[in-house]
């Protein structure tokens, strides 16, 4: 199974911020692609600088200005994942998430996501009944379902490793 | 084990979001207080007005212009973990965390940390070594220490509660 993570609701000069730490935690969490609607350049860019400096984690970074059309495409081919505090709380369909065997598209809407995303989602999944952050949701769900491993991953051909340490910063830099 | 959670370095210009953020992932997951440094009095009543609207999760909302003080003297009764990048990956430590019985402080910063962060800090933990955000790795950390049990507590004298669906939204509000 591989993930897709799916940014709606996007409004350039609001969220810029919020965004790139959704596509960022898309990256680090094990995510295989990050989509964008509406299309912001800028943050695109800022996480194929990433992609560029701290290694390849992902396949693929793209954007949509019609988000609705991309989900109703990807259900041909996988299972959609909404995250929403409104949705079945996590502990009690997690086990049924990782027994898909298709690709799955998870959307992480920005504050107010219209009905019709909820309708065309196969599952409404709540990372607790509470109000937090799109950010936290995705990293919860992402590291549930990969059970830590993504952790473990290397990125391939970084300029930038950083080298555990329990004190201080310890990074290696690679010429290429 | 009760968990405070220290914000540190918030720009009240800049970070508005992201520490309101870090601040509702705080309650969300499960700690007990959110500290934030310097004080900004709109963060913390946004805090507690969620904590109003959808009922009491946190003991204490407090803030400190004195981050290293507030530390040093927290080190007389508890241990302190800080979230960054460059420390040990959580992978290799969570059971060490587990296993403690004293509370624990968890220092979540911002951009730059200054040195003598990590040099306070008990444990410096990476939720990964690779960029992304403080409010995913916070949701990460809680979410493993409390093994999922803190998304299934009930919030004192709620205002609003959500009622789980798999499509819509269903919401009750209380009288009061």
């Amino acid at each position: 199974m591989k993930v897709y993570v799916l940014r709606i609701g996007h409004r350039p000069e609001r969220d810029k911020r919020i965004t790139t730490h959704v596509g960022l935690t898309a990256r680090a969490f094990g995510a295989s692609g990050f989509i964008l609607s509406p299309c912001d350049e800028k943050i695109i860019e800022k996480i194929k600088d990433v992609e560029k400096r701290w290694g390849k984690l992902l396949e693929m970074v793209d954007c949509t200005n019609s988000p609705i059309s991309y989900i109703k495409k990807w259900k041909e081919r996988g299972v959609v994942v909404h995250l929403t505090m409104y949705g079945i709380n996590i502990n009690d369909v997690i086990n049924n998430i990782k027994d898909i065997s298709k690709d799955v598209l998870v959307i992480v809407g920005a504050e107010k996501v219209p009905r019709e995303y909820y309708e065309l989602a196969d599952f409404n999944i709540a990372i607790g009944n509470q109000p937090h952050s799109e950010v936290a949701a995705l990293a919860v769900f992402l590291d549930r379902l990969f059970e830590g491993r993504e952790l473990e991953r290397e990125p391939k051909n970084p300029q930038l490793k950083i080298l555990p340490t329990p004190k201080g910063k310890r990074v290696i830099s690679f010429e290429h």
